[in-house]
């Protein structure tokens, strides 16, 4: 009879309504066998939380299957294989996974999973500016906005959630490019972070605006308009966005986090028609499709990492039982770069 | 001392609030003298009337500049030389110009004019199907949707504004590109006429459906969504579109009559989250910027005529004093096919 080892794993009670809270999780118990012939025991060390697992809270089929209640979740971890009897896995193998928010798994195939080598970078950086987080900026600004190789004079970048996992690492791709880049974030400790770290162009507080002024703000900070706007919001964001975009203007639709936890039908920009007018492009992509673009990406990401040309931040919670309320927090903005739970010792 | 005649234009009287109607229009009675040296004088024929010369009935700048007030409109028309002392034009010439709503133009000049051939169509297609209103649909399809050369099994359009000047043309290259064909119209007249002379796949009378139905409908034509939707009209049809767009999908934004006349914000479409999750293409376009095209256009569409494969219609409004009345009368749908004005014998 196989030994059998405590684990625990976070599952999802109940659909949630509006912003999730943490009675819509629970933290169970289980146990894992140990591995058989052929099979891996991984141990999770840290897992991502990101904004767009509220989508896959719901009932509803959107480009991935909905979480099944009363079910682990899942999500990108890195984990350390602890037994193996598989040839292709080794005990001491760091594992790149879709199977976070656990302590342990098992598995008997390859399918799905890399391999990280922890000489090269913290383990973690596979979870955001190494992983999925980095290459949503990437293929965003290389592939959908086709940006500039060395931008011009007057070339403007806008990116929203500038502070946030993708955007902070679309800012910084674009002053790596030359554009000049402004950013709208949540609080004051982000725009100082955004200017004296990320060092972009401009930087402001939304929250401190409200919403009627972001379009005059963004006029004055940058009165010729926008090339292209990063949109990680949606909602009146992206509405003063079209506003300020130049004529032939890219806009990239990679999240719209002010929308997901929406219990109404949300009111879509008023100014739509300016996309006709100003002969916008308004482009939505979902990074999974994209993983062809991965090798390219490691390697300039890890040059200009080499060179000094990208800062990153992440905000930690310790222990997988913090799980939900580290996702929770994505929606109240409580993070400067990528948001992670540090699981294993 | 030159000779006068005796000339009408139609004026700009007052901008417009909301539906345009004949009051803010005025006929004007004016003189314009025999041609100088180096002057030709033209006869318009034939007038167009399009919907986004509403756009330029506005005080603000769009992307041409307001009409003036007090001054005559302009938009396309085909006229004939009537008398010249330019070597360039000579009398019987037939010019397409810019200098629509008025009788009588005098100029000096080449610029921004074509020469038409009578012997090859009828003078007044080069206001339609020859003209702007065929290669908006041909560049809306060709270059920003990159619609098939062949389409495969499954391969679907949606138009709307189906049997007006453009949707008609976009709804017969997509068949002749080999695609299903759907298109939205606001008659019964004009569904017979999508469906037994364009030779379209389905259409429908939106008006008869109620805005809130169109989802429902669409869904009920094309269960598998489409591929490409060309916009005509914005509003609650883009929204319907959105909802039943396949993944990849190009929504070629074209026009946007439905909100032309609105004095109140719009609502945009409530579900724009879905251009991410279905990674969807909104891309805005004026076909001014692609008078490159027009003699590839020219070439393909002389074709298509000649094959017999591109049927057309013309509604015409008799007389340069029904040219406000025949533009209004754009918002009423009250055209199948190209809007004329006819100012000519």
């Amino acid at each position: 009879m196989p030994k059998e080892r405590v684990s625990h794993e976070i599952h999802l009670k109940e659909h949630p309504i509006g912003v999730p809270s943490e009675s819509n999780f629970a933290l169970v118990k289980t146990t894992i066998a140990d591995p058989k012939d052929g099979e891996f025991l991984v141990h999770n060390l840290w897992m991502s939380v990101d904004p767009y697992m509220r989508g896959r809270m719901r009932e509803m089929r959107s480009y991935m299957p909905p979480f099944q209640l009363d079910k682990p979740l899942e999500g990108a971890a890195v984990g350390q294989v602890i037994e193996s009897k598989n040839k292709q896995f080794k005990a001491g193998d760091y594992i790149l996974s879709n199977f976070g928010w656990r302590e342990y798994w098992l598995s008997n195939e390859g399918n799905g999973l890399s391999m990280i080598d922890p000489n090269m970078r913290p383990i973690q950086s596979y979870l955001g500016i190494m992983g999925l987080t980095g290459l949503s900026a990437y293929v965003g600004l290389l592939k959908f906005a086709e940006i500039k190789e060395e931008a011009g004079e007057g070339d403007t970048l806008f990116v929203s959630a500038a502070a946030g996992a993708v955007g902070s690492i679309a800012c910084q791709i674009g002053k790596i490019k030359g554009y000049h880049v402004v950013g709208s974030t949540g609080s004051k400790e982000k725009v100082t972070w955004l200017l004296e770290e990320a060092g972009i162009d401009n930087a402001f507080n939304y929250k401190e605006l409200g919403k009627d002024n972001i379009t005059s703000e963004l006029n004055k900070v940058c009165p010729n308009g926008f090339d292209i706007y990063f949109d990680n919001v949606g909602g009146s964001q992206l509405e003063a966005a079209i506003d300020n975009m130049k004529i032939f203007g890219t806009v990239v639709l990679c999240g719209m986090i002010s929308q997901y936890n929406k219990t109404t039908l949300p009111t879509g920009p008023s100014n739509l028609m300016l996309a006709i007018t100003k002969r916008l492009k308004l482009q939505g992509f979902i990074v999974r499709d994209h993983y062809y673009m991965l090798n390219e990406f490691h390697k300039n990401m890890s040059k200009w990492i080499n060179d000094g040309k990208i800062k990153w931040k992440e905000t930690v919670f310790e222990g997988l039982e913090k799980a939900p309320k580290a996702f929770i927090s994505l929606f109240e903005g409580q993070n400067i770069g990528k948001m992670l739970v540090k699981i294993g010792p």
